[in-house]
């Protein structure tokens, strides 16, 4: 059993002309705020190893939210890309693996649409890996005391369907590792817990954004992912 | 306005030369049994809507398991093959969607392998959907009093492994949907909960094959799947 | 050992142009309402799965109802179309499979017809199965809690005589299933119970109009039917 | 309003070459006796209105009930041909109008086959009427004081299997009505109620003998049928 070795994506070294775009989502379901978009605008015009952080809102919509995207990467040319959403269900910072090609929306979307088993994109890949070193980016939250793991999915509504839209748009490789063979820009997307007032679990917007900070930092810095497991059984 | 025309609804007449390939896993983690072998094996021999059902014990290591299932695919010939594993975390019968090219475990398998974010097949696709009537069964389960849940991913141990193994082999279509342009033969993998005496939560052994009955039923005669909401916001 | 290959699952995608036209009747035999009316007119205006919902009454009368129905898919153009009639004797949501060219009728029509063993349409076709997943709709219904059944007789009076209409304007295939090789558009028939004050058996009018819901719903979105035993001994 | 003119199937006049088939089934379902073999082997090697009557016993499976009545056909050159059932939940003389392209059963068959929604047979005509007099011989039955109707559906299971199989065989137009065109013999199928002992409701087997009786001379003897309602509403 020799571990194939992966091909190693160079990126990064600081440059100050480079932009590194933040998404978060409005507020759905009927709430008043979205964690996610609170904890990216909080970044919003900072700067981080010499690269601008543009923070920018999209629609819980499956009919808008990828355009939204589409237009913003050709506005901004982010040399990073991270996506967020909110996750009402979960108390860690959530990594997100994959992508997958198939909207299944439990709840209607901010138009009311509610899809189910339609693909993202008809004719697309099954799935795509986010180009983000993972591994790296975990050990380091967890060094910093921040509760994090290693999603395996993230879910069949719009947060998976924009994730699914950037890898396709990025032209992520379908192929096996994360990380591998990135050929243009790195991306991928991350879950975060709710913020206080919001109901149970959450996790402070201070924490939120220091685990952002921390990440974005990790995906411009680490020009490959480290092996460290944060499998699941099941 | 022309909706494109629908195919046959009718399908799989009884026809007694088929069989079926029902596998389940041997004890691991220092387990002393198994909950899906114990399952599939109480059906070995069993005949379902005209097609024998073999049950198979593959071993739960990333060396052997996916050479026992081509064995076993040459051996048998089945129709349908359905791969389950024992979900100690799961208190539902879980019909997994998708399988993804990724090792990543978190406990040693029962060589003492324990690969960390190795793909299962170098170069290969980043998933297979399961070419399963996966919403069909899961209303016919729910239908019959037991509980059940789409899930969006089989973990990254040795049950997503063989999953990914099996649609490999199958050539599944890399496509949107699941059930989409399969042209061998139908398979996918269901993870079962713990049974009584294993911890909690657990399901029956009756209830088990019960499941696997309703799950293989459909399987071999509804010729595609139905649109009924299942998946997950994150 | 060559399966036939399946069509795909996945169908369709909500397009706002579409329309979905329910019938019911007006009362008859005396009567001072019809609880098919009643339960279709109060969608008439919604949205169910990115189609509206057109209702229009029908005449309880053999010489002007299958006329009135062919006005009105000129008129609305229906992607799908289903007519609901009242049946006092029944107490389930009654799906119904075979539509059959005869008209018997025990009692007269609102017009004082009263035929005996005549063709709904001289030399036309013996009957017309509905083209709809009448087995997924029977299953999502009783899933929801609702006393649900697939009839095989539609009568002899104005419900079967509209249905027949119906599908011979749709052009049915004559052949052994329903839902097979469909050609143009989704029609069928339901017989609804009474409303409470009716009379014994009844239902009440959020449950007749969930019913609906449910059984356009799985009308538009399910692309073929399932296997799901529901025939009669006699 | 003017209802077409049937043709008439002119017929009969004894002539005592002529034999009538009567078939009955055998027990199902784990009962011991079946009505309608015990009905019509009671009628074995009569004579009436100078046809002579053979009695003969088909099994209740789906593989080999049509193809032992193609044998007796074969066998006996039948003038007119009446196959018979039990129905356990019918109190009066059923006599069936038509016979629909489906397989639909609720309980296996005696070797265990349990189709659900195939056709009787591929790409047949969705159903045939009954080329008998039915309402002749319904009021007949009920003027001899027996309890009768006309049924619009014999079920799902193996009666309508041999009915559809018998109509096929006999080519009796897809018409409109019965009786219409009847190109070579007549034939149908009745459901006669249980004997006493077999359970509620039931008739005395020397009523159902009578009732056939009455039918096999009036399926001999009247060239038409009469307009006589009999229909049902739902």
């Amino acid at each position: 059993m020799s571990p194939a070795p992966l091909a190693r994506s160079v990126n990064a070294s600081a440059d100050t002309s480079k932009t590194v775009l933040l998404t978060g989502f409005d507020a759905f379901d009927g709430a008043s705020v979205n964690s996610s978009w609170l904890a990216v605008s909080a970044l919003h015009g900072r700067t981080i190893d010499g690269c601008e952080i543009v923070a920018a809102r999209l629609p819980t919509t499956f009919a808008n939210s990828i355009e939204e995207l589409a237009r913003l990467l050709v506005l901004h040319q982010p040399t990073l890309i991270i996506c967020t959403g909110q996750a009402g269900n979960r108390s860690a910072i959530s990594i997100e693996r994959i992508a997958i090609n198939i909207n299944d929306a439990r709840i209607p979307d901010n138009l009311g649409a509610q899809p189910v088993d339609q693909p993202v994109m008809e004719g697309g890949n099954a799935a795509y890996f986010a180009s983000l070193p993972i591994k790296s980016m975990l050990l380091k939250l967890q060094n910093a005391g921040l509760k994090a793991e290693i999603s395996q999915t993230a879910g069949t509504f719009v947060c998976n369907h924009v994730f699914y839209g950037l890898m396709q748009m990025l032209k992520a490789s379908a192929g096996a590792g994360h990380a591998v063979e990135l050929q243009i820009r790195r991306g991928g997307f991350i879950h975060l817990p709710c913020l206080p007032g919001q109901g149970e679990p959450y996790m402070t917007l201070s924490n939120l954004v220091s685990a952002l900070e921390i990440c974005v930092s990790s995906a411009l810095l680490d020009s490959c992912d480290i092996a460290y497991g944060a499998g699941h059984i099941s």
